[in-house]
């Protein structure tokens, strides 16, 4: 067989699985196993019944246009629809400023494709999520972290991060973020910051890359709608390209997203994504637009809140009890807690024993693009329900234990 | 607002709609207007009453990984149907050298992205699909083109182009054809040729991305199954990445398509498909499963190929009458006749008076990486019925009149 090694390229040569992904795989195999990996959406959420209905009647096959090629920028009756939901967002936006994307995770890609150059430089929040790493580093991004407090990025360090950069002779293309319920720290960036941030764009001239899968999911007990108010929101001079998804809320299985960028952008993402798969599947896109129109989104968001509320509460109970030497800035809402392991205990370590012990979760080492912090561990709560939270914890907990029992042992063993 | 020009990645200043898309976007603002320009599947052949009945059973909620995030390589149970698949097409395939892309758009994009580095070569036909031309170009490949005869790639130019590039210290990365019913073309690579092309490849120690969507739309007066045997058949060494689709059989609306390529290689792609959409939609490859094992595709098949047929039929008589001096090769299968209009027509300059007469096509010079030939169109028959065809090739033929008697005029008049 031919040896590829030197026929790949550049960016080819350094892809990697992501290790949420590769988690996933490795969970598959173990029988009875209670999987803290995946951002994976409770699936006894999704509206089957809706769906079908909704299907029976978009198939009656009166529209060929339902299971035709569609247009790049996406369905327009959706585009008009995202209109509505970004004005729900305090956000106005024109149709010509959105594009549908297949997931989020392509609007990463073509951010990272339409400003990225090899070489040139993303900021980066430390730690940040694994599917940004990946999109930027395909292309050959420098990513470049900057340090988060418990309200969200450090100001300060990301003008020195910045700075430093240009220094260096390096074009910095735009500072990526997720201000709401960030993935992995579950932080929530304060309003005061978000103002912030716009202040700093504007001086440095710089690009800000929002990422809100998570903003509608606040937890009603500590957060309000008027703190997840985008960052796009208040951006009057066009610095901020936001993204968001219908994954967390309706289903991830129909791989509907979308973009807003400023109108004069928005030729050279439609031009990258029609490249990419040429429009975003149009069956998909009438089922999410019915969904909206037939008001199932709406019926849903207050109901996932209360939800997940009650997953993260159940995960920080467990915690308390099983892992007391562990510690945890509580979540406001998303999908996320951030655990920080009992001192010495290393996050990839300790995923041998935790897997023997039938639990999963991803290593924080994960989600930093340098300087990584070993003891941290992200745990989705957002999977199992309540009672298999407690389990798994209670698994996670005994492995820690174990791993703490075990260590002076290896020590001595032979 | 804020000047993005000087933001864009390299790639994002070459970016262009392409000329089918754009086509689409003018179609669709014309009322009554009779399109030859995107290569759409005739949806009334869409199986809609087996594709309700399908999503009502896989969305009865029993199974709720139908609307979950799935494994990046695809549904594994579509993937053993794609074993099979590619066993009816003479090519055995294990599980681990195949991929569910969304669409073969994205595969073609997959193919950039994991062998060109910037000013690598990917070597084309002449013409060739626009799709092809700009996923390559997007990672700003360069594209050099091999002349074709009627049957196929002309193998002395292609060696020749191959060892100039290589003279020129260029790595050449792959060859890129479509051997069956090409796109624009509508050309049957030969078999002989078909050998000829793999010993080539062995010789300069060459990859092939051969890319397959109208194989089986053969049409049975004139082609038969064995001429369309894929170059991946005979691939013993694995020199050969195939790409095949859905799309044209199917629907196009589904986005599933997939890509067989060595198992040594699939780790890249599979790692490149993560960071571009993570899963191709999971409702969608499970319908396309459904459809395969109840026997919709095999149902569809043979009527396809019958319908297409006839369409081809009634514009090459249509043609025949009413611009008698054309000329183009009968297309043998596939979706396309590649036109070469009267002496001194331009396919570009054309299009204004074709679209007054309500009708559209794709001027020949979008297909072509060098060299553009101005005098011929790409008219594609698929999707539009006889009497619409007939219709349409009348419009065609009056504005190609019109420009004839306009021409001389021009000249004369201030």
């Amino acid at each position: 067989m031919i040896d590829f090694t030197d026929r790949l390229s550049r960016a080819a040569l350094r892809m990697q699985e992501s290790e949420i992904r590769k988690m996933s795989t490795v969970g598959a195999r173990v029988p009875d196993l209670i999987s803290f990996a995946g951002g994976y959406p409770d699936h006894t959420t999704f509206a089957w019944d809706d769906y079908r209905s909704i299907v029976a009647d978009v198939l009656s096959g009166s529209d060929s246009t339902v299971l035709q090629y569609g247009p790049t920028r996406g369905y327009p009756p959706l585009l008009e629809s995202l209109g509505e939901i970004m004005k729900h967002r305090s956000t106005s936006v024109m149709t010509d400023e959105l594009l549908i994307t297949t997931g989020s995770q392509q609007g990463l890609d073509l951010v990272g494709r339409v400003f990225l150059d090899a070489g040139d430089v993303a900021l980066m929040e430390l730690p940040t999520y694994t599917g940004a790493i990946t999109a930027f580093r395909n292309v050959l991004g420098t990513l470049v972290g900057v340090r988060q407090a418990t309200d969200g990025i450090d100001l300060d360090h990301l003008d020195w991060a910045f700075m430093q950069q240009r220094a260096q002779g390096r074009r910095v293309a735009f500072l990526y973020l997720t201000p709401n319920f960030q993935n992995p720290t579950g932080v929530l960036l304060s309003r005061a910051k978000r103002l912030a941030l716009l202040n700093w764009a504007a001086r440095r001239d710089m690009l800000i890359v929002e990422d809100d899968p998570y903003g509608v999911l606040y937890f009603e007990d500590s957060a309000t709608e008027a703190e997840t108010r985008p960052v796009k929101a208040d951006d009057v001079e066009g610095r901020v390209i936001y993204l968001s998804t219908f994954s967390k809320t309706l289903t991830p299985g129909f791989r509907v997203a979308w973009l807003v960028a400023p109108s004069s952008l928005m030729t050279k993402f439609e031009a990258a994504k029609q490249a990419t798969d040429m429009c975003t599947g149009t069956l998909d896109q009438r089922i999410v637009h019915e969904a909206i129109v037939r008001g199932v989104l709406r019926r849903q968001i207050p109901e996932l809140r209360r939800q997940y509320q009650r997953r993260r509460d159940a995960m920080e109970g467990a915690l308390t009890t099983e892992l007391p030497d562990s510690r945890w800035n509580r979540p406001k809402g998303g999908f996320f807690i951030w655990l920080e392991l009992p001192r010495g205990v290393d996050g990839e370590a300790l995923l041998t024993t935790a897997i023997e012990q039938r639990v999963l979760y991803v290593a924080g080492t994960a989600f930093f693009v340098e300087a990584p912090e070993r003891n941290f561990i992200r745990l989705a709560f957002s999977g199992a329900p309540p009672a298999r939270i407690v389990e798994g914890v209670g698994r996670l907990g005994r492995a820690v234990r174990h791993q703490l029992v075990g260590r002076p042992k290896n020590c001595i063993t032979p």
